[in-house]
Parts: C-alpha cells; sequence; structure tokens
C-alpha cells in the first residue's frame, strides 16, 4: 500500500463524507469546517457526500456513470440527513434517487446512474489542452476555507483582483490536486468538477453573490484507470456559454496528465447583477 | 394570432404531450405513435412531456431553467402515469421530482428548476457559428417517425450511410423546424435538445443498439425571447467529448437565427460495440 493509498483513510475529505448508516438508505451526516464556503458547505462536498452514500448502499451495483445534484436550499452548519433509493435497475445499470435533508427541510436532491463497466470502442475526441506541468506554475491563494484543502495551479483564469476588469472570455484552466496528497476517486473527481469558483467573477472582475443550483457529471474514467491515476494533478477547464437573467451555465472537464478524459461537468449557475 | 401561434393548439406534437391532471400532481398521459423512436418513444419527447406536468401544476412558479431526465427503463407504447412534486422552493425557485411509471414499474425519472426571470447582467460567450442559412440546404431523410415532425437541414454530420467509414469528429450541426410549422416554447426547445441521433453512428459510421440514460437541459432564454423567435428554425449543434465502457457523452447548443443562445443539452448515451 502506497502512501497515497494509506492517506484516504483518515484525509480531511473522507472526513467530510463521513456517514453514519441506519439502514434502508437512510445516512446522517454533519458539514464539516475545513469544507466551509462563503455560505454553507463547499457545493463539491455536498455533491460527493451523496455519491459516496449511494456507494455504500448494500444494493448499489457497478460504479458511478452520471450525477445530478440540485442545490434546492441553504445548507446550515450541523447535522443533515441522507436518503437514497433504487428507482430503477437492471443487470447493468441502475438508477438512484437521493435526498438531503435538515429537519423538515430539503437542502438537496438528486438523481445518479450507476453501472457495470462494459470494455468496447474507446475514443477520447477532447484531448487535453497543451499547458505548462502543474511542476512549473505556484499554488494559487484562495481565501475560502475549502481551497485549503487543493492545490491549485492556474494556467489561466486565476481569481480576479481589484485591477481585473471585465474580460470577454470565462475559461479557468488549472491543475488540482488535493492537500495532503489523496487518490483519486469518484468522489474525489466529483467535488473537483465543482472547484472552479463563479465564472462571472472572471466575466466581470468583480465578486457577485453566486451559487450552483444543479450540477451534472457524466464520470468516464472507470475505476482502474482512477487506480492508476493515484495522486497526480488533474487538469481542469471551465467555461461559461451564457450569461442572462440572473443565471450562467459552466462547460468543465477534466484529464488525467496522460491525457485520459476523466469526467466532464455542467452546471448552472443563480448570480446577481 | 399568427397563422403559427393557432397551430400550437392542435399540432401533433401537443397531442403527444397532452396530459389528463388528477390532481395532486398525478396525470397520466399516453405515447403517440408519431413520435415513435427505433424503439419506444422519441427521448425528446418524454423529457417535454414531463416539462408539461410541471408547466401545468397550479403551484408553478414561473419558467424552466433546468431539467434533467434520467431515462431508467424501458418505455412500452401505451398509456403512462406522471407524478409530479415539489422538493423546496422559495419566492424566486422551485424545485421539482417527476417520476413517470407504467403499472408498477419506473420508466423515467427527472428534476427540474423552475425559476422567475431576474433581468441583469447579459453576456452569450459562444456565438452563433458561421453556416449557410436553412433556406439553402436541403431537408434530410430521417428513417424513424418521430423524425417526420421535424424538418431537419443538415450542415454537417448528416446520417452516416452505408460508404460513410468512421470520422474522426462527432460534430453534427443541422437547423431545426417543426413539420408543420408551430411556435417555439419550453417544451418544444427541450425535444430539440434530444434531436440529435446518437453520435456513435457517425464517429463508426454504422449503426449500433443506443439509447440515451440521462439528459440535462438548461434553459438560456426566457419566455419573451421564444415568443419572438416564433416558427422559424433553430441553429442545433452536438459533439461527444468521450466514448468508452458503452457510453458517450454530448454536449448541444442551440441559437435562434439572430444569435440567441436558447439552450444548451448534455446526455450520455449507452452504446453496444
Amino acid at each position: 500500500m502506497t502512501e497515497a493509498a494509506t492517506a484516504r483513510d483518515t484525509h480531511v475529505f473522507d472526513a467530510a463524507l463521513a456517514l453514519t448508516d441506519h439502514g434502508a438508505g437512510r445516512y446522517t451526516g454533519h458539514t464539516h469546517p475545513a469544507y466551509a464556503n462563503m455560505v454553507g458547505p463547499f457545493g463539491g462536498t455536498t455533491a460527493a457526500t451523496l455519491l459516496r452514500a449511494v456507494e455504500r448502499h448494500p444494493e448499489r451495483l457497478g460504479d458511478p456513470l452520471s450525477l445530478t445534484v440540485n442545490f434546492a436550499g441553504p445548507i446550515a452548519d450541523g447535522p443533515f440527513d441522507v436518503a437514497a433509493t433504487v428507482t430503477r435497475g437492471n443487470r447493468s445499470t441502475q438508477h438512484w434517487a437521493l435526498t438531503q435533508t435538515q429537519g423538515e427541510s430539503v437542502t438537496t436532491t438528486a438523481t445518479a446512474v450507476f453501472g457495470l463497466p462494459r470494455p468496447g470502442w474507446t475514443s477520447t475526441e477532447l484531448p487535453l489542452p497543451d499547458v505548462p506541468r502543474p511542476e512549473d506554475l505556484s499554488p494559487a491563494v484562495m481565501p475560502v476555507p475549502w481551497a485549503q484543502n487543493y492545490d491549485l495551479r492556474y494556467v489561466t483564469g486565476a481569481l480576479p483582483d481589484a485591477d481585473s476588469g471585465e474580460r470577454a472570455d470565462s475559461t479557468s484552466t488549472l491543475w488540482v490536486g488535493h492537500v495532503p496528497a489523496r487518490p483519486l476517486d469518484f468522489t474525489a473527481l466529483a467535488a473537483m468538477c465543482d472547484v472552479f469558483y463563479p465564472r462571472i467573477f472572471l466575466r466581470r472582475g468583480a465578486f457577485v453573490p453566486a451559487g450552483t443550483v444543479s450540477l451534472t457529471i457524466y464520470f468516464h474514467a472507470p475505476a482502474d484507470v482512477l487506480a492508476e491515476h493515484g495522486d497526480d494533478a488533474v487538469l481542469a477547464t471551465a467555461r461559461a456559454a451564457h450569461f442572462g437573467n440572473g443565471y450562467f451555465d459552466q462547460t468543465a472537464r477534466l484529464w488525467g496528465r496522460g491525457g485520459e478524459l476523466l469526467a466532464t461537468g455542467h452546471q448552472l449557475v443563480y448570480f446577481k447583477g
């Protein structure tokens, strides 16, 4: 067992995802101060926690193929409940519905598709961009608690400052790794799909209230590719297509250093201004 | 009232989306032979039907912002039930959970976010591609029943034939309109996000079994922009990022002729081979 593999048992990310299993798809968890965002928890942790609930369910078949998380209401610091139900399954795929609640309030809903890998024709159409290696870039300083658990090395589109001004392109491209190191798995990959600060900050060169409304992730790499990836950095890029009526979308792509497309993520984000 | 506006009351698309309201968010509907696919109904009609169920609900607030539809199991030709529930709402947004069933079987699950438009900062980052006008292109022949209800004029990536061979790029770009003409609205736009035949056909130059597993749509245009669009054609483009383990993803973008980005769609698709 490598040092990185040992790290998973005690890593703060896994502490944030810790769930107590009450049987019949019912779990309790607790927000973790290390993954706090400006308001409430980092959405990536919420997505990963819901994925973890399915992974721990005794009826779970195979690995995640897709996950949609709807951030329905604020999550207060403190305990929460998760309910995970199989809505439909066959021998190769399984559909899940998930609800996260605090008291009587639904904070988050999600659906997930899991399935057995079916080896076959493979092609990655979108190649790893031509970017500097993470070793040749400096870690960014990000002034929110959750970002302290990541090593974020921007190729382009770092967090704007007072002098940034408006930009015509919302692209951010960066290398992402865990601090401390932790091997990549489906939950870590899900959280990394939400590692981008809101694209509106970059376009406007200013901070405005913003938060993800709905997040969808497609998992392209099977478990053996993730295991081989280990704790190496992930190249992550995100861009918006449209801003308007107080919402914008974002499309994200995450690759391994060898060019394997690990996941694609899409989200709709609320913003003021 | 224009001819096109009148058309909506009697259009075959609306006949396919017809629901009987049984109160408390419960509806019944019936698959429509005009929107049959190779197996079961056209997925775009299923997505539009679930959206219509929310639109008809007396508690519905505002217009669709996002929709995720999970195609959990086969839909048999015949009647079906739809249940729509508000999971969480506030003064400006509303989260919905939807289930389509046939007998005891869940065929489809969905989540949707609706909301009131909040006019503010607007920018489209992805412009309408430089393409010929629909008037200068010929309608394609597509050998499935549902496609007979659309005027499909390919700019690139038309359905392959026996001589096509493999291709390195999965992009299809086409103009889409209703046959007969019908004004664009949210349900029509949702269905158009699924108007692309499976990308694997284009890459391999061959037909293999394939079907959408999960579809997510972000609605960028508010109702007044759709109303202004009328029954004009929509420019639709789609491309896959990765094929592997029996699944591929697809990102779609739909614009109006004037360059307004109407919707973006994402899906995960099962394929054999």
